[in-house]
């Protein structure tokens, strides 16, 4: 392998990269990147098997090759050179790289026991708005649960219901769903919370489309030049539809802002009760407060102007509903709940999301 | 107690202070803030027992009064609640606090077991320039020790020497020494490294000058509105003026910036082998070599451009040094080295500022 390359564009590739390469001590080939060089292009494979990240970057080929090296170290060392045409060169184990007076030698593993890029047949292919993708998986992705014993419930349930595509996560005591795009056709994927995080982690300003080609046990996401595939989860998810409130008792309609900040401030004095606020809506006022006791420290109130239909109170977590109320669109927030025990359904102007909270028992 | 006071002025004052309230549970009272309404003024203390920052905010007051409750909490409190004016009324050991719709209670501690602020003889007095002590503070207390065995050298030495008012630390393996000011008199104290790392982040931008009181025990220092009072370290500081070496075999004038690069390049491949890099100079070529060698990873040389004096070579630790440059003054540094055993000399320009670094056995 020799080649030549500018500093900006290997940096850039070598930091959407490294990121998944891990350094677990029982694979130790999984802290290095792959470097293919074929084609007039360089291509940077990284991977913890879970998820694999390829990155292809134009350069100046003179002797193709294929080397692994450490990825940590190749990526801060090429980072930290000044910005001028980088040579690369493979002899006997050893890549030698240079940059003006800058000159490295970074030994090489050899790549018979790097994994396999996998390569499932593609049975489905999908396209989403790069900005749709980054506000779905923000809106979703903090509910999904950390608890390996339930690996269904650990990532985001891509599927089409009656001509949508939506995207759910769960952890048992609090539901996100947003419906994504109006689509036909199959999708049933249950796809790991880490690797949409990675998705969106890559999508620059520049990219306009997502695109997905899903397979029995892969998915594999294009964002730009860069390739991200991952193992789906395998099981069936809940069958959860059934706990989003349709009706409701009580509807609180007010500005998110201050909701917001009377949460923030009720959560202070929650830490000693396990977060638990209340709210109880008066609608002869026209009001919600939000409040919250702690036994030791002292109590808080709060009381916001709001559009009220019904007279009721709910005991919430304050952090759950921060949560929600923090990736909700607009300015405006709709509470609906029903009584003690039923979950609360937090939504934005637009109902294309919709936040389901559990009610803590008081 | 019972007052009228603006928010921002007491989000701002609380902030200040709180930083230094505890949550060791020995001394449960040091969780606390003292609060004490007198003579149109709202004084706030918070202590660690090792330092008490003290800061007083006009306010209105109706009733004169003392009390002390949850630093953090009354402090996240303050911090979340809008702009507005807010009341504060101490009612049976409980603070009620009002600002517009948002009402909480706060339970109260008696001030009977808060420690006294300490009033020792000011012997010495002096006025030092925010700026010039936001700097010292900067380039010394990086050197300072964390060894608690040996106190003195956890402390900065601020004293007077031929005339001039010095601050130096050292770790033993570096030292720092800044020249501060002209100045007669006598002056020698220990200040610990927290304190005047704490004077430092209270002085904000509309700070000229800092005052000091110096007594035989403790360091008053008022920025502005606060007062920190801190006790010295008990102890004699070791006399280090001989280990600054006063001439050299090598000097190297560089710029900074390539400097600083290069060690950073270097300190990659220097992680296996304690963060040593080489570092050699090249009278006939003028050119200073830093290297570092990872016998399993690989090895790195870098030549930098540089007005040199003298062929030879030393071994240092490349986070002491990258530490050392990161806090000179200006785009050129000078530095000085005599053979592998003797202490190198880093410095800018201007040489009011010096650290040495002892090389590394290689």
């Amino acid at each position: 392998m020799k080649l030549t390359v500018p500093q900006e564009s290997l940096a850039k590739a070598l930091n959407i990269v490294s990121r998944v390469a891990s350094s677990r001590t029982t694979l130790p080939i999984l802290n290095n990147i792959l470097l293919r060089a074929e084609n007039g292009q360089l291509q940077l494979t990284a991977t913890n098997l879970e998820i694999f990240i390829i990155n292809s970057i134009n350069c100046q080929i003179k002797t193709d090759g294929v080397v692994t090296v450490p990825a940590n170290l190749l990526t801060e060392f090429i980072t930290n050179l000044p910005k001028t045409n980088i040579t690369i060169e493979n002899i006997e184990n050893k890549l030698k790289i240079s940059a003006g007076n800058y000159k490295s030698v970074i030994n090489t593993t050899p790549n018979d026991d790097f994994p396999n890029i996998p390569n499932g047949k593609t049975k489905t292919k999908l396209e989403i708005d790069s900005k749709t993708m980054k506000s779905a998986v923000a809106q979703v992705a903090i509910t999904a649960s950390n608890d390996t014993t339930r690996p269904v419930l650990t990532g985001v349930y891509l599927h089409i219901f009656e001509g949508g595509l939506y995207m759910t996560a769960t952890d048992g005591y609090r539901l996100a769903e947003r419906q994504i795009i109006s689509h036909d056709g199959e999708i049933n994927t249950i796809i790991p919370t880490t690797t949409v995080s990675e998705v969106v982690r890559v999508i620059s300003d520049d990219i306009k489309n997502i695109k997905l080609e899903i397979s029995d046990e892969q998915v594999s996401f294009s964002v730009g030049s860069v390739n991200i595939i991952s193992r789906l989860i395998d099981g069936k998810y809940i069958n959860y539809r059934q706990l989003i409130p349709s009706k409701s008792e009580n509807r609180v309609t007010l500005d998110k802002s201050e909701f917001i900040q009377a949460v923030k401030i009720a959560e202070l004095f929650a830490r000693e009760s396990a977060e638990s606020i209340i709210l109880k809506t008066n609608s002869a006022n026209q009001t919600l407060s939000v409040s919250s006791i702690a036994n030791e420290i002292g109590e808080n109130n709060s009381e916001i102007e709001a559009k009220i239909k019904g007279d009721g109170a709910i005991t919430l977590n304050a952090k759950y509903l921060l949560a929600a109320l923090n990736v909700i669109d607009g300015d405006e927030v709709k509470f609906d709940f029903s009584g003690k025990l039923a979950p609360s359904l937090v939504m934005g102007k637009n109902e294309n999301y919709k936040h389901i909270i559990m009610p803590v028992k008081s």
